[in-house]
């Protein structure tokens, strides 16, 4: 290996806020990788230290890095700093502090981002600093710089993916087995698969997080957190897992971000809820912990990205990734790419995005129930794509995939539906996405 | 929209070198987008002129852009040199002229990237200018910045890809028809699919440019295409791709670029050749002119990275995202990665390079067949991982798939086996990739 580093070069002083699974992970990366690391920066990347609650709990890092003073750390004399803490305070005062500072920040702070990352960017901006933060969305796979860089000629329109392993491995696991959520969850805490508390995960905070990084970077346009739909898993039962498998499809947590022109104009949609994919469809086969995210521009066409979405090893990639990337700034000058939010579209609340549902009912077996269940659709002009009856003795299993329509008119008919008189019970009911039936 | 233009921003002045397929896109590109890229760029991208060799045949582009002087276009007042020429000369000349000018360059020359990248490097790094190339390598699909910088800071093991939407093409549909190779390429060349002169994509030149960079990039070293062992499509049988079949495999032509330590000590190897791989492999589902690339990483774990790899709009979206990274360097100063060639790794000759073999014959049937073909296996050092044998009639067939061996020890096994008075036809051999059988 013939490693020339300019000979001018000082250091890149890092400081690490936390050290769970990723940070550990990093401490480990720097040091393994120092002299490819040194290589590439152009410089040596040195860690300057590692902020944390219980130094006495760290014994993998050497203990005259360790401090509890994390504002003390990022006031002394370094270059960097990477926030592996997560949540929103104190990260998001410590970070505030860095930018001001003049230094750079490369986080995986998916909640803090989604919530502050106005504030963020501008810190960053009014002090020339650069903010990465590749890891926030889908651990390791590389889909942030892709989108903020690679297609920055392109017009991306839409962005759906599985970005949550949690609940993908319950959802994943439910398909297999036909057992119920609840069931399937507790196995899925047992196995480390969930958290003791799992509500980020299971009811979608997590993905929703991730939706509005993915949305503010592909539309060029301010998407916080709480202008994302958000439906969790909780609700998805066994029934519509078996509707989904009768359909040839299976049900995911998808992340959906769409830019799409109606009356009103041009807006975004960007929303967090189960649905019924084709079985057929890529993003079917991606069980587990894994993750993956398709993107649709005008010129590109459809890409797929696909890898692990969490886990210690493959966050740390993404952080180092950044942290190569910010540290050769440094050396070299010039800044990464700032936040892009010119194009400024509305976000278009759930009840106008057009989706489309699956709904299965029980209904009493005998002539004119299709008829009645098909004026309440007509009622709210939403158009009907394909219809199955069964008769099961004394009542009737009738299944209806729509066509497209405003999500407002898709629940109203629904409300509608359940009150009939005919409908014994509505089984199921779920959006279905993924190519046209 | 709120276009904030900085107040001192000088348009970035663009030439492009060519204007066919991809040329014609940028161009659109170029006028449909200005206001988005304004935005991005932070200074408006203004098209300075278009070199081609016969401007009365470009109706799509304003006359008075056109010129036959590509090196005056250069020479003038521009800021970025965007090539879309292909081939080695004068799209050599022209951009060394250009980088050592202090202009950018965005190009989508596989070729000359593979035979002269080290002098177009050296030439940009003397000058201060970026050198991108996204659009060389997989079309439409991000996949040479996330290897320089999303995995920046991990150690990546292998790239292993789809890279070649021709052959891929004739593969499938092979393997859907059970057609001769002449024949399936008699009828992608009808459809379009392939050139009148099929030589680049068939014989695997093509894949084989792709490949080289992607193994500089990975590997940190300089790889060209000399570097590449290379074998084509032509010598893939029916009789091949059945074998495949009846092991429920498929043939893909894949780019396998990898990074091992052996006695000798680390070295990459860099290959294109068609392979088997399983039907169960995400590889496997890529069909027509579509690509795909798995790369796998120290700590990031498997990535693969799914779109179209060629056509003219994808490629301008690869070429036109490179066009807003430079131009940003030129207007917030700072420049993109380098080339990195530090780790300046052996490039290991095939015949030291593990591979696996899956051999068809038809053998004698009769008793000590068996044991004088595994004998030639044990002569050679190669060990066998399944065998399977079926009598039909006077002959009978064999079907050897070994462990991973040098391809040199497994190509002396193949050719002493078919020198055995016992063996009456060696039907298919072929190398097997993907998971362990």
């Amino acid at each position: 290996m013939t490693v020339q580093l300019r000979p001018e070069a000082k250091p890149v002083r890092v400081a690490l806020l936390g050290c769970g699974t990723v940070g550990t992970e990093v401490v480990r990366l720097l040091h393994e990788q120092a002299d490819d690391l040194a290589a590439r920066v152009g410089a040596p990347v040195e860690l300057a230290g590692v902020a944390v609650r219980r130094p006495h709990k760290h014994h993998d890092v050497p203990a005259e890095l360790l401090t509890t003073d994390a504002a003390g750390l990022i006031a002394s004399d370094v270059d960097v700093v990477v926030e592996v803490i997560g949540g929103i305070e104190p990260a998001r005062t410590l970070l505030l502090d860095a930018l001001r500072a003049g230094r750079s920040v490369v986080t995986a702070n998916k909640a803090l981002l989604a919530e502050h990352g106005a504030e963020l960017f501008e810190a960053a901006d009014a002090a020339g600093a650069d903010l990465y933060f590749e890891a926030a969305v889908a651990g390791a796979i590389p889909l942030l710089r892709p989108l903020r860089e690679s297609l920055a000629g392109d017009r991306i329109t839409r962005v759906m993916g599985i970005v949550n392993g949690t609940t993908n491995f319950i959802l994943s696991a439910m398909d297999g087995t036909g057992a119920s959520y609840a069931e399937t969850l507790e196995e899925a805490t047992q196995l480390g698969y969930a958290e003791a508390d799992p509500t980020a995960d299971v009811d979608g905070f997590d993905a929703a997080a991730k939706a509005a990084i993915l949305a503010s970077l592909a539309f060029h346009t301010r998407v916080t957190a709480a202008d994302v739909y958000r439906e969790g898993i909780a609700a998805v039962s066994a029934a519509d897992v078996a509707a989904a498998r009768e359909l040839g499809r299976t049900v995911k947590l998808l992340a959906i971000c769409e830019r799409e022109a109606d009356d009103e104009g041009e807006a975004v949609s960007v929303r967090v809820h189960p649905a019924m994919i084709p079985r057929s469809h890529p993003l079917a086969g991606v069980n587990g912990a894994f993750n993956a995210v398709f993107v649709e521009a005008d010129a590109a066409g459809q890409l797929m990205f696909y890898g692990q979405g969490a886990g210690g090893a493959p966050t740390a990639s993404a952080v180092l990734g950044d942290l190569v990337a910010v540290a050769r700034n440094r050396v070299m000058g010039g800044r990464g790419p700032r936040e892009s939010a010119y194009a400024d579209l509305p976000v278009r609340p759930m009840g106008r995005t057009p989706t489309r549902y699956h709904i299965s009912l029980d209904v009493a077996d005998r002539s004119g129930v299709l008829s009645q269940v098909a004026a309440v659709f007509a009622e709210h002009d939403v158009s009907i794509a394909v219809v199955r009856q069964e008769g099961r003795g004394a009542d009737a299993s009738l299944v209806v995939v729509t066509h497209s329509a405003p999500d407002a008119a898709l629940r109203s008919t629904v409300d509608k539906i359940a009150g009939l008189p005919v409908v014994r019970e509505v089984v199921s009911v779920m959006r279905v996405e993924g190519e046209e039936l």
